[in-house]
């Protein structure tokens, strides 16, 4: 059995939190299985990834596409300089490759949220969401995933997914397994990383405004390893295979 | 807390079998909150959906494209004949878009796990995933999903998400809320059919390819109830807001 446990006063986190001993303060003992999810958001607030959007200095690109997309162009700016791509600029919407190769609404940028002096303020993603997970993992003496909510192609609605992770195969490969009858599998990789992610997302409150870090007992977690960076496709492939 | 709890004793199972019935006796009392995954492939053998490859002809696009992928023109032609457009052809990859409109590997058509005769058989998605969650959905007493595994642009790895439902809100609405601080939320619509679908998968051994069938309790259903065909982006938009 599976159990998801959303992780109750967490509070505000502010800049310079250690947000690893928080965490670590809210969890009952580590069990073999254990993941905790945490959301972007409170990552991104103890490490201090506010923008003051009155700071920012639209260039022509930016002010080319706040038009298109009618958004702000400071806000613009800021996912222009997150991003290493601009894959869709419509009325409303701004798709982005971010450097960290996440494909997002906005680089990521988040604007809900993020406490007062909101109107004026931005929150970008970690720097190396792997490397805060690994952090957090270290406080809080269990595998940890990083999770923010994502749009996709072809599908209506956000799901969680994972943008960092430590402690646990974030892709499982199983290309040369064989089925019960000795075929070839045909789905050969797992985003782990990603399931657990989306599953911590149920417990958070829909949309994950409400509760910031969930724990999701019993994983299935044999193997090596991996960051959320190996979850990125790689440029060259631009469709699923 | 959600729990999410598979199924044991579902078996194999076969054209003609009464799924409702069989996943019935196998679950506990109904609650508020639980959703009952199915794995779409247990669906499409209760109901049938097998195909003999040897007797498929293959027609000219079939052979074209059975060329380029590398794939058994046989199973090309079942391909073609579910879907209605062709998004990618490359060796080892056929991305379509099913007549029931999901972007999908090889049209979602299944060749592992199928049981005696599997090399030269193939099992097609259920004819109406909504529909036959509802049927199933009257026969436990309580909301149903149908999950299959799907790959995804940029991302590597497969996902479980929702191909059918019954019984509760598979999108959910916010556009219009406000957060915390009284800002519009940017975050609006959510993906509870496939959130649901996917936190089943990690139940499901991994691949789903074990436990067809997994319970998850404790879900947020409030909201009105609405099939997963309401997941399915129009054809018109062409990449997420």
């Amino acid at each position: 059995m599976i159990e998801i446990l959303p992780l109750q006063g967490i509070g505000e986190i502010a800049p310079g939190d250690d947000l690893g001993a928080i965490l670590a303060a809210a969890l009952p003992p580590a069990r073999d299985g254990d993941v905790l999810v945490v959301t972007q958001k409170i990552v991104s607030k103890a490490e201090g990834r506010f923008v003051t959007l009155s700071d920012v200095v639209p260039g022509a690109e930016a002010l080319r596409l706040a038009a298109i997309t009618r958004k702000d162009p400071q806000l613009v700016e800021l996912v222009l300089a997150e991003a290493t791509d601009v894959l869709r600029a419509v009325p409303n919407v701004l798709i982005t490759r971010h450097r960290l190769g996440l494909v997002m609404a906005n680089s990521g940028i988040d604007r809900s949220n993020i406490g007062p002096g909101g109107s004026d303020r931005a929150l970008l993603l970690p720097l190396d969401p792997d490397a805060s997970a690994a952090r957090i993992s270290e406080a809080v003496g269990r595998p940890v995933v990083i999770s923010d909510s994502f749009g996709r192609p072809w599908r209506y609605g956000v799901v969680n997914v994972a943008i960092g992770a430590s402690g646990l195969p974030s892709l499982i490969d199983r290309r040369g397994d064989l089925d019960r009858d000795g075929r070839r599998l045909e789905v050969t990789q797992i985003a782990l990383g990603d399931m657990i992610a989306t599953a911590a997302g149920l417990a958070a409150g829909e949309g994950a405004e409400g509760i910031p870090a969930v724990l999701v007992r019993g994983c299935p977690l044999d193997g090596e390893a991996s960051p959320a960076s190996v979850l990125v496709r790689d440029l060259a492939e631009d469709l699923f295979q």
